[in-house]
């Protein structure tokens, strides 16, 4: 049986990365979503176990010690991490599975599963990036003023992962990952069982 | 400002690559046809300078003397080749050009232009590729069987290009092949001046 795609998006806060997961998965709606584990406070609306695993430090720490993450970063003085054992399922039983997280993360998902789909979403300008991030309302100041800081270095970072997509409109870039996701199955690494069946079938 | 993606796509006779490359051309307008030069006789309906040059063998081996051939190849006792200008030209101005030729061509291809995008077409089943063939009612008995008995080896070349599809709708290859050559517009590659004004834009 084909194994599932491992499809890795990231881009800097504001570039609307949750909006555009959300409405490709409900465009996709067979591709899975993995839920990250993380010890920052819930935001208004986000539930345990659908947005996040909310964790506490130790609870974190101790899936750390047991090796049960992918990938874990301490990011503004909070957890993040993926929980290995449920990609594993997922990919195996031939579901595409989406991980969305940041450049941190992304570059050591990177090292252990090259053959994953990293795609970059970009705001379409730094200054729409910035408006964003105040439309947003959930973050002071200080904190538009420090994502803004960070944003030129994650982005730079886009250059790492094999596609990036232009947040200009979000069926726009929701059209595009999918699109992205359609090629990387046709990829003959995945058809390889079909290709064999033909070549012996005509020897038979 | 960004060149164009050359998309070579071969197949098997009877795999429907034809019927799947005019149907593209047909959802993508905007992708331009690289017309291939030959040495055989025009099917019905074919016309010179639409579906192919039509050259006798001197006119044809005067292009291989003066290199404008971008790769030439002796099929079944006739010569097809690719015209190198025009394809230059049309990927310089930013347009995709699609390539439609035999396994032999595009592994001649894929050594001048690796950054290309080189799909091979699967019939479902070699049973629909050996009724497909007579259904066309152009061959004879003598040239189905050896296109058949060809038929095995050129899928196991399948294996060279980076993307197959299969060919068991029309509608569903098109889809495809749509998918990939948007996906290759996403690629980091295509994007590096997008990310550049951005991390730019930050210092300003």
């Amino acid at each position: 049986m084909r194994t599932g795609c491992l499809i890795v998006i990231s881009g800097p806060s504001g570039a609307g990365k949750g909006t555009v997961c959300s409405e490709f998965l409900r465009a996709c709606p067979e591709v899975a979503y993995s839920i990250s584990a993380t010890t920052r406070a819930p935001r208004e609306g986000e539930r345990d176990g659908v947005n996040y695993y909310f964790l506490d430090r130790a609870a974190f720490e101790r899936m750390i010690a047991d090796g049960e993450l992918l990938e874990w970063a301490e990011v503004y003085g909070n957890y993040y991490g993926t929980p290995l054992k449920k990609i594993q399922e997922k990919l195996a039983s031939g579901t595409d599975i989406l991980l969305e997280i940041d450049t941190q993360g992304a570059l050591n998902v990177m090292k252990k599963f090259p053959q994953g789909i990293f795609i970059f979403i970009l705001p379409p300008s730094l200054e729409e990036l910035e408006k964003r991030l105040r439309g947003r309302g959930t973050d002071s100041e200080e904190v538009v003023a420090r994502r803004m800081a960070a944003a030129a270095g994650e982005i730079a970072v886009a250059k790492e992962y094999a596609y990036t997509v232009v947040n200009d409109k979000v069926e726009n870039a929701v059209r595009t990952i999918s699109a992205i996701v359609t090629a990387a199955h046709a990829r003959t690494g995945s058809n390889l069982d079909k290709i064999e069946e033909l070549v012996k079938g005509k020897e038979a």
